[in-house]
């Protein structure tokens, strides 16, 4: 039996291919490499029904994702998060069938778990014994814990600004972590260095071709919990955008398999933060790729990426499927994150709170209609951002009565 | 379909009998009260393989929960966490089959989720529409926000070294929250006279019957996950000991059912902090309850519970299980916390980490075995204790080369 179906990679600007069985990076052209699978083997050996027993983690795709041998699996149970309905907020957007796809819920309390597992996994396959990144946090976590699982060493560079708990999980995972005084851009000039000078593997957002299969998971999760007919439109929170190229992919993967109902995707809306909105200038000006945007910032730390690798992959993604990118200001994207746990009991990350706002904007404009099913991705933990409230709550003495 | 075999609630103490279709608080004698089923009737009726296409939540238990009306059901996707296999500090322990069951993966990062679950979900369909309790944080914190999604007020008082994020959780779900300058025992006392004052619902632990039926589907989900061959050893982390209580009444009652291999159960085994470790005075004595624990004091602050209303429903499990109590150091628990990061890539909370330190203690004693097959219960995620770990991290600066 084929545990994988993975056949090589190719590099989605020049066509060039190349070698998954050995250590690869980015294409000789600078584009990222993405993953290519045996589609006709697959499609006539793999059915939907064979899922029915499989482990509740995005490893019961494992077909469709790289690692081809399950001892090199590193694994803490990632995937399969609730698609949970929220109704009382979908009420009051007027949106009939509003869901989160809750990434809350993985070890790391964010997404980044998911291309962590897949990536970290690889490159146990591959060999790497050694590895480092520059991240907003999140993914240096995610990393580093999944490395020291694997018994990979990481060295992580992240912003001072970075989320606080995301130095704590580098740290107590053993990881050689360092702060910059800077953007993740300047995390990312530090690492490349590093990676020259001692020839260790660059782990660094689609630098290596394997996170986004992890990602691309919740593109066939939300396929599969409904049941193979897909949602109208899908809000993504983008920084590097990983996650919507990811989700673009599986959709793609899934419609060549033949397992969707219908011949339409989702429209894929890229979720931007007012102070850093590279991708949506783009798209409003219908462009294949994104400027730096200088002096970026916003509270949603993890869509604060000013110029991303996979830009043109992720504005494709958009075209191909009738989408669009949005932008919702700080203000706008706190208070909508407020208005998802008093309404639905759901402590969102800002990024996810971000997605939220740009549905309600989307309905209000009436791109999406009243009567569409709607997903939303939360990145992550609410948890993971206490910094984002503001508190003020009176302290009693023991004895006292309450006000 | 009978959707819940809720028949009544009795005491386990005296052994009166209450309505369940109605509010209920302690029993007249003071004790807790627990739920019974229709037990006769659910034999007959239930088989494990009716489980096989339901939704992966604690939910799928519905028979063996109190929720009468799913309409009623306040979920955010909550249960079926992974059990995650622990094979490198397994061996480093000597023991052959170690496991970790990740209550991390739940919505608010805790355990608590389980018992806000369904004690929210009950309450709204007993028409409760405020409720109040105290709480080490945690527990207020998902009773806030699955309050919050119920549409029911809550009150919850808390001691100010309550984990910060937990105050968070609070506000933001919009609960009336307020600090005390102590413990959990002086909230109680505030909680108490406000609900004796405005006669409001008393979700106080153990104070109403259903937190613990969604902190028991633990232990059906154990079992469920080792295809209803239960383990010889289940750890952990006691305050209160609402999921020990309840881990013990899942498998009393699917030995009921016949749904369980072999006769014999997992040997429980309370773990606690020698800051605060009533419950271990209590078993070493051989004694049915336990004595208040006077100024306790633990990093792992959620077990920090000086005297816990169900400690003779703790102590009673441990004996019928030939189980044991056992307390380790906080220097001790927070060290293993660290092993657990960087040996398994597992970022556990101070109580789990604490379990985790037991089990490694109880090997050490000869009280575990080498082959035996041992679960521990991580009962919430790290990132939740940003405080527990110091750190001491270079900064650099933009151009910096890496030291």
């Amino acid at each position: 039996m084929t545990f994988s179906y993975v056949s090589h990679l190719y590099c989605p600007r020049c066509e060039k291919t190349y070698d998954a069985s050995k250590k690869q990076q980015l294409c000789s052209c600078g584009s990222p490499l993405l993953v290519a699978y045996d589609m006709e083997r697959l499609t006539e050996n793999w059915r939907p029904e064979q899922l029915h027993d499989r482990e509740q983690s995005l490893w019961r795709y494992h077909e469709l994702l790289p690692v081809n041998d399950p001892k090199h699996i590193t694994s803490l149970g990632e995937g399969m998060t609730p698609l949970v309905s929220m109704d009382r907020i979908g009420q009051e957007m007027d949106i009939a069938a509003l869901f989160m796809k809750d990434e809350g819920l993985v070890p790391t309390g964010s997404f980044k778990a998911r291309g962590a597992a897949v990536g970290v996994s690889k490159a146990k396959e591959l060999g790497v014994e050694e590895l480092a990144m520059p991240t907003n946090g999140n993914a240096g976590a995610a990393w580093s814990l999944y490395a020291a699982r694997a018994g990979i060493t990481a060295t992580i560079v992240m912003p001072v600004d970075a989320p606080y708990i995301t130095r704590v999980e580098c740290q107590i995972a053993g990881a050689n972590l360092f702060l910059v005084n800077g953007l993740i851009s300047d995390a990312g000039k530090i690492v490349g260095e590093e990676i020259k000078k001692r020839n260790i593997f660059d782990a660094s957002t689609l630098k290596e071709p394997y996170r986004i299969e992890g990602k691309k998971t919740m593109g066939l999760e939300i396929a599969e919990q409904l049941d193979w007919n897909v949602p109208d439109v899908i809000l993504y929170p983008t920084g590097g955008g990983v996650g919507l190229i990811g989700i673009y992919k599986a959709l793609k993967e899934l419609q060549q398999l033949g397992w969707l109902t219908g011949n339409k995707l989702p429209r894929l809306v890229a979720v931007q933060a007012e102070g850093c909105a590279p991708i949506v200038e783009a798209w409003k000006d219908g462009k294949k790729s994104s400027e730096f945007w200088p002096n970026s910032k916003t509270a949603a730390f993890g869509i604060n990426v000013p110029k991303a690798l996979g830009d043109f992959l992720v504005l494709d993604a958009i075209y191909q499927t009738d989408g669009c990118a949005v932008a919702v200001d700080d203000q706008t994207l706190l208070e909508e994150q407020k208005n998802v746990a008093r309404m639905e009991g759901a402590f969102v990350c800002p990024e996810g709170a971000a997605a939220f706002a740009a549905a309600r904007k989307l309905r209000k404009q009436g791109w999406i209609q009243s009567n569409e099913q709607v997903v939303v991705l939360n990145t992550g933990a609410g948890i993971k951002y206490p910094e984002t409230v503001e508190l003020d709550i009176p302290v009693l003495e023991p004895g006292d009565s309450l006000p």
